[in-house]
């Protein structure tokens, strides 16, 4: 396969790194952060705010499309870019972290993962195969080999028998993902591996050994960010760091907090998710930036804007810790590799900031006391907004050499 | 008081007529359309969307923003505008529709209206003084008189009594509204009277008579659309219309679907308001418009997009029958009072249309399917766009001679 992956420059101080990933619809500045589209839409946003606020990339859900609206409706449109009218690089899950954590009277087998739908109990045999047809209809840019999500109270005879098995599901998702590439809505599409093994560091090697020796375009650390230490989430990184190969990149799965997310990307994650902003957001929880130094815990603090204190705070959304990065930063970038297919709308991503400049802590306070929707909505603006310029602002300290 | 209406055009075939209103937020193209921003927010949508969805006016409420956030708050922020962040005019009803239809255990007095709250309980007097107060700490551009809303099963000593009341409501309102300009948030705001009566046309008349005694910049007719049939509504407005004075807007209050507000201008309204557009938006039925001649009473249709019929459906939520009318009919309308302080974004504007260009009833149906709180904003733009998009048409009916 081709190196998708263009690393621009090394930390000198840590293994972060800066680059230009490649995809179909277009390169995207790494690291990145992904904007969650479990269902084919960022709860509350429109692909339109999507670009908007420079979202370079959006992860939508295999598990969740499969099922509502179905591939039926996915074929007529020709792939989810078109359904929901995104035109950048989407990321889709291979359904497997969902068979684990939502679905009913679930059985893993060798052929898949038998499962019943959380909706209406419908019964359904999510194979490697049959993952990979739904992500080729999606016209995922990047699609993921089905796994099995490990949870941390699996015993050790248990743990290494699904490692085994994620190993051979890896190779059957490759296998079925070259041979249908004709009839993929997206042929140009990359294929990553997931890396499992619960915090067992011998075995996430032995199993990224293997991972690596089927070879994919990149490799994501997944089963992590589900109960345990964030040392232990640090000290997998840290083994897996000279295992996984420099040139492809490296995609941390799951939840993580802004300093969490800087403690990865110094082990060298280029790619994170994190249903955190939009989810903290429909809780009434802000995060907003303290400190410029990104090497300090306390660079960023949280407004819990529900609370009375709030009512008469006229602080803007956009206030002054939040400062107007994204633009210029993606000006400085885009100097870099200029060539992307998919424009960010930098227009666009100023009328956000004009947007949020509007309201007040003590609006928004009010819009939560009341219930009103537009509440979870200029919340979860805020927040993503968050989460796009904390990447920003990484990829920037990393370009200065100060990370 | 000042006329602030200027009747430019009246039809030749019927009572309808075209104009502008003057108010301290800017001038408003008559008739027209108030979308309802009850608690401060037009559900799903911000300040910033009603700009760009070209809406000239927005309806709020006393009832709800004296209960939450209160008029301390109000007071911080000097009034409703700012606390919103929206600089066109805003009309505010009384709190008397809302004491009737929500409070608990309430008891109409001599004084004023006595309620409990319906989120705590908390015993409240809404007087006329009250409500002006609240209403001039609001800021408001159109202020209304504190009246009863009788309802249609009153019988007529009860309905005489309440009328009577109502009428002497309206004195005090005004006579306080004349003595607090001082520390009103908006010294220039409009008063209007509300003529009530139910179904009873010569009590009706009566009642009208005295408040046109009094003297207001504006009067409504209330307690309709509560349950009588439409050709009753139309029976009470013939009967007013030669006791109104026809230099002062009428201001139908309450709902009204699409073929009634055509009706209802008809018979010179001025001014509506109506949660139908963004009630119906959220169960998921959108209007869009079939004919161009609205005199015909099939000019529109509903779109119930949640029917699964809808699920592979490409047309667009700014399809072909809802044309982009509301740039183009702005600058016609622009031409004939150009010096409205309140300027319609006309660039925002155009991008609600393309950003409903962008997504189809498919995908609305999924959104709607899943539960997505998108479904319920772009259900919402459809509608509201609709009607204001049908106050234009028939401003440019009459116009043209053909309303």
């Amino acid at each position: 396969m081709d190196n998708k992956l263009n690393v621009l420059k090394k930390s000198g101080v840590s293994s972060a790194r800066r680059g230009v990933l490649r995809t179909p619809h277009g390169q995207i500045q790494t690291p990145f952060f992904m904007p969650i589209a479990t269902k084919a839409a960022v709860k509350t946003l429109s692909s339109y705010d999507m670009e908007r606020l420079g979202a370079q990339i959006i992860l939508s859900n295999t598990y969740h499309l499969y099922l509502r609206p179905g591939m039926g409706v996915m074929r007529e449109y020709g792939g989810l870019h078109n359904f929901m009218d995104w035109h950048g690089p989407i990321l889709t899950d291979s359904g497997g972290y969902q068979v684990f954590s939502l679905a009913r009277r679930r059985k893993i087998k060798e052929e898949g993962a038998e499962f019943a739908s959380h909706i209406d109990g419908s019964k359904h045999l999510l194979t490697p195969e049959l993952s990979m047809d739904i992500q080729q209809t999606l016209g995922s840019d990047i699609v993921m080999v089905l796994d099995e999500c490990t949870p941390p109270d699996y015993d050790q005879k248990t743990l290494n028998t699904s490692i085994e098995r994620t190993v051979r599901w890896a190779k059957r998702s490759k296998e079925h993902f070259e041979q249908h590439l004709d009839s993929s809505n997206n042929p140009g599409a990359l294929l990553f591996g997931i890396n499992q093994g619960a915090t067992d560091v011998d075995l996430r090697i032995k199993h990224a050994q293997d991972l690596v020796g089927i070879g994919f375009d990149g490799y994501a650390i997944g089963g992590l960010s589900v109960g345990e230490p964030f040392e232990k989430s640090c000290a997998v990184l840290d083994a897996l760091h000279p295992v996984l190969p420099t040139d492809k990149p490296r995609y941390f799965m799951g939840g993580a907090k802004p300093h969490e997310i800087v403690a990865y990307v110094k082990r060298g994650v280029d790619m994170l998710d994190c249903v955190l902003p939009s989810r903290n957001a429909r809780h009434g929880l802000l995060y907003r930036f303290v400190h410029d130094d990104l090497n300090r815990p306390d660079f960023y603090e949280t407004v819990h804007v529900t609370n009375s204190k709030y009512a008469m705070d006229k602080t803007s959304l956009a206030g002054s810790n939040l400062e107007s990065g994204i633009s210029n930063l993606e000006s400085r970038i885009s100097k870099i590799e200029p060539d992307s297919k998919f424009e960010i709308q930098r227009s666009g991503n100023s009328s956000v900031e004009s947007e949020l400049s509007r309201y007040t802590l003590g609006y928004l306070h009010h819009l939560f006391s009341v219930d009103e929707m537009l509440a979870y909505r200029l919340a979860t603006m805020v927040n993503v907004r968050f989460y796009l310029e904390l990447m920003e602002r990484i990829r920037r300290a990393i370009e200065d050499g100060k990370f």
